[in-house]
Formats: C-alpha cells, structure tokens, sequence
C-alpha cells in the first residue's frame, strides 16, 4: 500500500444521478434475492453504511410487529410517500385499496410500476398537481424522516394537508435517535452547533460513479415530532413505540 | 427528499484509521460468512464498489483456475506481501511452506495470526528490517497492483529484490485495465491528463466512520509491467492470460 498523504484530500464528487433508483432496480431485477444489491448510504461527517437492497421489498410478515401494525392502519384512498420499489403500497393493493405511491427516483417508480403499483414521480413538499385527495397518508419505512427537520416539516405537513380529506389520517413510522451511542454522539453534537435538529441527518446514496442529491432526513424524538406538529394543521392522535427499539409509529388526524 | 443544492459540496472526510481490517475482522468474527461484512472502495472521481468481505477468505477450490495455478508455483520460504487474512498464506502451511505474510493492516495482521500464519506489519516499499530472504515474493489477489504505478514500481521491486535470495522467483496476478470500457474509460483519461497511468487507480477503503489513506493500486497491461520490470533487478520470466478476463499471473526472477 503506497501512501501518499498530500494526495487531495477532497476527491472528485460523484455524478448526481438516480443512485437510489438504480440500486433499487438491480435489486428487483435480480429477483430481490438478498445481497443481489447494495445501498451504500453517506453522511456528510464521512460516516459510510451498506445495507442489503432486498429490505426494500420484504413482504409484511418480515417486518417490525410495529410497522406492521401501523401498515394494518391504512383505510381508504392512501397516498404512500416515498413508495420506494412498492414494498407497503404491493400488499396495500393486494388488499384492495387503493394506492397512490409517490416516490422522486425515476427508476423506483418504474419498479413500482411493474408490480402494478400506480406510481408518480414527484416529492414532498412540492406534491405534483393532480393527486386527488386521500384517506390515509403514509410515511412507512422510517419515511417521517423525510419531514426533513425543525425547519422543513411545517411545510411537508402544510403539503401534506393540502391533499388529505377532512378527518384524513397521516400514519408512519420513524426513529427516536437516542442519545447517539458511541457512533452517532459526535454527529449529534456536530448538528446542534451548526443549528440543526440533533437527530437531522443529511446523507446521500451512493452506487458506482453516482449518487443522489444530498437530502436531509430527520430521526426526530417524539417531543420533537409532537412540537412540530402542534404548529400544524394535524393533531398528533397517538404514538407507539417500539418496545423492542428506537423506532415508533405516529398517527395523525387532519 | 428534500433535496438542498446550495448544501456543501464536499462533506466532512472519514476519520484516518484501519478501515480494510475492521472490515475483514468483522467478515472473520462472523465466520465469514457471505456478506457478513461489506468493503466499501472510493475511488478518486467518486466511484464507489460494495463488495462482499468473504472473498478475502475463499478457499483454493474457489479461485480462478490461473489464480490457483499461480499459488502452487511457489516454493520455499514464502513472502506473502499484502495477505489481508491469511487467504494465500493458510493454505501455503497446510502445505508445509514456511511463509512470512506481510500487511499493513493491524487487524488483518490479527486475524492472520489467529489463523497460524507468522504475519507482520508492515508495507512495501519501505519493509521491516529482520525478514530475512526468501525464495518466493507472492503478491496474489491482484496484489501485483501494489506496485503503485510507473513512477513507484522501480523503488518497490527494489525492495523486494533485497529480500529475494539469489534465483528467487516474485510471482503474483495483476489485471489489464483494457480499454476501460463505458464505466472507466474517463477515469483512464484523467489519468492520463494528469501524467498517470492509465489503470493507474488512486483508491480508499471506507467503513462507517473511518477510512484507510489513499493508497495506489496500479492495474498495468502486460506492456508496461515489461517495461517496467525491464528497468529493475528483476526478469519477466513468463506472463499467463487469463483466457476468461482480465487477469494474469506473472513470474519474475531474480
């Protein structure tokens, strides 16, 4: 191993593209067998991950008792935020519901598409025109991370709101992020000097000479969360913890 | 996804640490078993490869016919220069061969240890003192990459020649970059550009917070490994193409 250490300390950034969604295909191209696909995930403190692709299309019997329950929650016309390759919204519509799934990666919502998922690209906050309106929305998959943060989540909810009928209920699961551990203290500590939400993670996927965008995504604690969305046009109507783990389900009523 | 543009370019670096043997001890504490650990490579423009740790520990049956038949050429007292885990250097003392691997990984030194072999840290081209001379320097798993590059190899294989008894052999397997192909062909023409080999690769491995340095891995075609070796106290005694990829083995002599 020949090291030079004055060789540049900032490499070259990798080329923004659907990183995620090309990951997600392979995976779903290969039969979602597990490790035909891996999601490489970086935080911007240099913080790396890879995870098995083929979580993201495990059937309900695999997940959480949690998530599971939280999934059975779902009643009426639903709006699955970050649909991903389908994982919830496929056996929503086995069920009959109707399923809207919402995901930004193009090559996601092409999955999506092939397992009979209607699909649209498009993200929070600025939902495309023309969804309709829903019964349920879902942030399922820890996607109540992608209230992005303090900042950011007053006008994910006010989106979100905005195509929910009256009575609608937004469900999903998230993430209380502790008190970091031993990996994740510094991180947290990192994020309240620069005057973020200590659990705020700002991370991109990464896959081969790609990567996604960076994009912020919130473990938020349930005190964080329900402050948020006191200031909201939902009322926080109850929240489930994991007794097993970090995560929890919320559910919201419009 | 809440996607901010104007958010910084270039994140916060990993820490400098053993990420290449945090990464094999925890493939080796799992048994290593298939994608019980993941190895993250970053290459310089960005790219970036999950491959699956167990690799480092397949066994003779499972290597490329030309890998194996390269690994039964040597003899004598063995120097084993970069052997990760122990993957050539077990099999070589069940043989009965006397064999010194050489690794700058202080956890792979560790687990090569606790498979027997007689492992010491260390790098080329600046080895440890007291190794004494052997008669075979092995440099398998591509590890003829570890010559670094047109403007490093001379000072390695220098190295090694001071180790080598008179008639030693240095054999090892390296990989024709070719013509690169659509997924490296720019990388060769940055290369070139700026004043480097062609399959001159410019790599880091990476796991959760921490990274190994920079380090130079030199894919060199069979040309340039010639010319190369021609300059120096060493002589091209045979060169074997895999006829199935890229790969081949070849043999020096002292």
């Amino acid at each position: 191993m020949n090291t030079d250490p004055a060789s540049n300390p900032y490499p070259r950034q990798p080329r923004i593209d659907d990183a995620f969604g090309r990951i997600l295909a392979r995976c779903w191209d290969a039969g979602a067998a597990p490790w035909s696909a891996v999601e490489v995930i970086e935080r911007d403190d240099g913080l790396i991950a890879a995870n098995d692709a083929s979580r993201y299309f495990t059937e309900p019997e695999h997940w959480s008792d949690l998530e599971r329950w939280g999934w059975e929650q779902a009643a009426g016309r639903i709006l699955d935020v970050g649909c991903g390759g389908g994982r919830h919204a496929v056996p929503w519509s086995a069920l009959g519901h109707e399923v809207v799934g919402l995901e930004p990666s193009p090559e996601a919502v092409r999955v999506s598409r092939e397992r009979g998922v209607e699909a649209v690209i498009g993200l929070v906050p600025s939902l495309p025109e023309g969804l309709g309106e829903f019964d349920t929305i879902a942030l399922f998959g820890n996607n109540l991370g992608l209230l992005g943060g303090p900042a950011q989540a007053p006008e994910v909810l006010a989106a979100l709101a905005v195509v929910a009928r009256p009575g609608a209920q937004l469900i999903g699961s998230g993430m209380d992020p502790g008190d970091g551990g031993a990996d994740h203290a510094d991180y947290h500590a990192w994020n309240l000097r620069r005057g973020r939400a200590r659990g705020q993670l700002r991370i991109r996927v990464r896959d081969g000479a790609t990567t996604t965008p960076w994009f912020e995504y919130w473990l938020a604690t349930p005190d964080e969360l329900a402050a948020t969305v006191a200031e909201s046009a939902w009322t926080l109507e109850a929240l489930e913890r994991d007794p097993a783990g970090p995560g929890y389900i919320a559910r919201l009523r419009r």
